[in-house]
């Protein structure tokens, strides 16, 4: 299913999570039934919205967390036999809940809840924080870029700009979040995103020693591509000089060319240029693809100009300047009772929670909700709620629909559901407020 | 070896690359001779320095890259036959050069060099781009935070800010550049970081449900913690309230307490009175461990304050504000003949090449000479010549010694040998200029 069958999950883990459990084993402690949640205090700086996403990865991570031989020697030189003993027959058996990926969320949203015993819920920290914090940091910038592209489809090609690991999860991530595809070809056979590219430079300037003109060489090398992927595959036309480039390109595949990408330059004024000159040489449905240090912004300015696909690389894999979501593990509950850190301006609110979005007959939404699991949501007079809180594993076995398809349309109306300055790429606060309803029996 | 024998290295690459594999291999020009070089244009915005970082990841990643049957059924939708036959017995078997992992780098140093024949080198551009690209992003802001911690040890704990595999290589990089350890469990495992760490703010909440006051859960906690770990641990003492916290962590280790972790609040004063308060209470060895969104600024600006050890998260894996390296992957020369691009202000400097740094007698270093392989490297009158480019691979195979405590000694000599001002945290230029000595026979 993952491909990911030789990896080890368990040892994706900090150390202090193992030294927690042998304190806890020892004192007895490590049995209390308890309730970590996920969630962001704040959005990244001035950002509007996020999007949750990561929480498919983190089921099926969740279901191969467990320490084979391998694992337990290298853990044997710190931990005593009781905790050894506990982590060979570690499987997660508890209830997960959470919000259904591809959800919005806002400051404060518990998008995670994991129940079980403290042994079983403390070792997952850091996994489900790796998992949630790259994940829904590029899925939030990628929405951006989605929405400022407004139809337009984008192309993610980042892969070499991240960790080779994390370039699949954010292909997955960018798609989920909208874009119609990613160059990366293990984000094709892991996740189903489709796999798009044709060539680079290199393969241009391959052909350089065939001797003759730079027009000469452009030509071979698109009459190779052309003669492998036929006359709908998209040539790179500025490795030399994009008018010629562009000449070229329409000499050798003729004027049903499926498209030509342009990398470097102004690309609003080369997207003009390109588009007269092919529309002059009579291929008027080939398209054009930019691509080229890409980002929400540049998308925006190029709304207006004759653009059809965008390449985004650098900007979505690392979260358009907020490489990581700033979400947190926290222990909000032991034992039914509610818990929470006191010392700081960084408290915790207590207690298991749910959430609930209010909304606008219209659809537009006006307020995130959260209030103690448990209690019934909240009935405004005149406002449609939407419970975000489903339940996602139940006894360690998934009990939800977590397709990258039932994803990628919870953005797309999220999306839609959003007030209209929260669209706005400008740095502001969060679309809408969240309100925290205290437990009805606090403790502190 | 690594851990990562069930992971298949060669999908972690960009579908166009096969797409020009096949393409060159029909029309004849994969057997060309390639080289393609590894090198950033420029450094992250203000940056004096970058720290070279990947290189055996990558060199041990690429005798992993092979297509087995799995891949290649499932890249056979879009591939011809002769592209998958080509696949089916992939190896790489071309010469790697480059600079010794750890070595600073500079705009235009060529960190790596990769030699072999047009199709088996432009198929690693992806797996050498996302490795160099994400540990030199970390290696470099890893290295400036060991500088600004003036001889104090630092700890990686940022696992759980970035994906959970990207994690790991995020420990090896800072651990490079001059980390003590890591909290990563993996990375102790695949790369002999060592790991540290002892408990977090859910473990003293843990013990709410005991009954008692807060320093009563809180010295449950404790005892539990030292009742494993013995009294050298390290006890998070900001869970409620930091003065009580003291007091309780020496009231139940004694004054031989190892350390104390201050995880929120203002540091710099934090750190003062608990070193007053801990001297005050004869616990004059106990050590001060602080953590909390520091950075290398944070860090030196901590220095007159009395902190022994930082623990640093979420900036060291991100880059501090660098995510990812900005290097690229360009074919520069193709049977012997230098080649470059032209169209825009992205060209590359053609020509397989080398590099120098040239320094005073006193070790300081003045310029890095970029030079044409196989011309004799510079020889200035009142300079010391050190060449950068040393043999990585022959034929496939490894030839150098590629060890992690070789690349902390580079960087530890790198930092020694910079002039005074790169080393400064502000905005500036490189550190040293490079010079690019041109091919003596150029062709455009």
């Amino acid at each position: 299913m993952s491909g990911l069958s030789g990896l080890s999950m368990a040892m994706l883990t900090d150390k202090y999570e193992l030294t927690m459990l042998a304190a806890a084993l020892r004192d007895g402690t490590a049995h209390r039934r308890a309730t970590f949640e996920v969630f962001a205090r704040r959005l990244p700086d001035g950002r509007r919205y996020g999007v949750t996403a990561g929480t498919a990865r983190f089921v099926e991570a969740l279901q191969a967390f467990r320490f084979d031989d391998a694992e337990l020697t290298a853990l044997d030189g710190f931990l005593d036999s009781a905790t050894l003993d506990y982590l060979a027959d570690y499987r997660f058996t508890g209830d997960v809940d959470g919000y259904g990926e591809g959800e919005l969320y806002f400051p404060g949203s518990p998008v995670l809840s994991v129940h079980g015993t403290f042994g079983e819920c403390v070792l997952l920290e850091t996994l489900a924080l790796s998992i949630f914090n790259h994940d829904t940091a590029v899925a939030s910038a990628a929405a951006r870029m989605v929405s400022a592209a407004a139809g337009r489809p984008l192309i993610e090609m980042g892969s070499r700009r991240t960790h080779e690991q994390a370039a699949v999860a954010a292909a997955r991530a960018a798609y989920l979040a909208g874009f119609t595809g990613s160059s990366n070809l293990e984000a094709e056979r892991r996740h189903g995103v489709p796999a798009l590219g044709t060539s680079a430079h290199a393969f241009t300037l391959l052909h350089t020693t065939d001797g003759g003109t730079p027009s000469d060489w452009e030509k071979s090398a698109f009459r190779a591509q052309v003669d492998v992927l036929g006359v709908g595959t998209t040539l790179l036309v500025d490795t030399y000089d994009i008018t010629a480039g562009v000449a070229n390109a329409v000499e050798v595949a003729g004027t049903r060319l499926g498209a030509v990408r342009i990398d470097s330059g102004d690309l609003g004024v080369l997207a003009r240029q390109v588009r007269d000159q092919l529309d002059g040489l009579g291929a008027t449905q080939t398209r054009i693809v930019v691509s080229g240090d890409l980002d929400e912004f540049s998308i925006a300015a190029l709304r207006a100009e004759p653009v059809d696909v965008y390449g985004v690389g650098t900007s979505v894999v690392t979260g358009s300047g907020a490489p990581t979501a700033g979400m947190v593990y926290k222990l909000v509950e032991v034992d039914g009772i509610p818990v929470e850190k006191r010392s700081s301006h960084k408290e915790s609110h207590g207690g298991r929670k749910q959430a609930s979005r209010l909304a606008k007959k219209s659809g537009t939404i006006v307020e995130e909700v959260v209030y103690p699991a448990g209690d019934p949501p909240p009935h405004p007079v005149d406002l449609e709620a939407r419970t975000l809180t489903v339940p996602l594993m139940r006894a360690g076995e998934p009990v939800a629909d977590i397709g990258l398809a039932a994803a990628r349309t919870r953005v797309g109306d999220g999306l839609l559901s959003l007030p209209w300055d929260g669209l706005s790429l400008s740095r502001g606060d969060a679309a809408v407020p969240t309100r925290m309803v205290a437990p009805r029996r606090g403790r502190v």
